[in-house]
């Protein structure tokens, strides 16, 4: 069975102009994803911001529920957030995994937009079952990952349906159903 | 096919030391869930909170997304928006729906607790697809639905499950899964 790694990547990510721009780091997005993270089985959950000042601030928060007052009101907000490593890019946490786990991990990115070659969920589901290399599943805040980053993916996962056309959920909402049908209990 | 609507409660509900408590109402809750309403085809979002004030608040706040600068500037959250409805408490929320649909809805609630009885996402999937019976899926904030709403329920749906022990997952991300579950594209 394949270890599975999440990565919320803040840059560069596109702005709802297309542009590459960087997003603010939210602690509701740690917070959430944590949970989920925690709920399915994923072994790291990396954060990726390149301002150093929001990561230094993001891990004060959550020093408050790690052994701080919070550590002993919230015992399984502390649980979960024991898979968060802040690191400045993706490469800091493809690096910090190749590191941990001796392995070059595989890539596998993560878009609300349709397109050619995309990943079906059953497929790399199943891939997770059977294969060793750990996964690094990337997800992008903002209008979604740059150009940059999908291009250097192994692996490009297909969209989140409904039986609608709107695909726009929230990257905590989007984490909580991916996570879901790659590891739910079935 | 049944429709499917969805109710956030934030009263009566648990605490962590299981007391009976009212929440916050919080603006992220609603438009998260809002927006995996709208992907998974969800006729009507009902916000339920006992407080005037806070309902008027929120109210104002969507004002802002659906007339108000918001609109324009995000068009996908007005239109997620567009399906929320703020209601006093559960009876609030019956008593439009059946006045909406003009059917009594098939009561659904969840719980991230096991217990007996507990209806499989696979069955209340098929349900949906082959019932004609408006349904109201509802949410509790917080610790949970407190018994006295379970106690009302025409069905218990099973809690979700990752292949962990842990199932702490936040009500947005909840809602999501159970959506994705009940309606996600296979």
């Amino acid at each position: 069975m394949a270890e599975l790694n999440l990565l919320l990547l803040h840059h560069p990510v596109l702005d709802k102009n297309g542009l590459i721009v960087t997003t603010a780091l939210t602690n509701m997005d740690i917070h959430d994803i944590a949970r989920s993270a925690r709920t399915y089985g994923v072994q790291r959950f990396y954060v990726a911001h390149p301002i150093k000042a929001l990561r230094t601030l993001a891990a004060k928060i959550m020093e408050h529920w790690d052994s701080g007052y919070g550590s002993t009101y919230n015992v399984t907000r502390k649980d979960a957030l024991s898979l968060v490593r802040l690191e400045q890019d993706l490469d800091g946490a493809l690096i910090d995994l190749e590191r941990q786990t001796g392995r070059r991990p595989r890539l596998v990115v993560t878009s609300a937009r349709p397109g050619p070659g995309r990943l079906p969920f059953a497929q790399l589901r199943d891939e997770l079952d059977t294969w060793d290399d750990p996964h690094l599943l990337v997800l992008g805040t903002g209008w979604g990952l740059a150009p940059a980053v999908m291009a250097r993916a192994d692996v490009v996962l297909e969209p989140v349906w409904g039986p609608t056309a709107y695909n726009h959920l929230s990257v905590r909402s989007a984490a909580a159903v991916m996570l879901d049908r790659l590891r739910g209990a079935r």
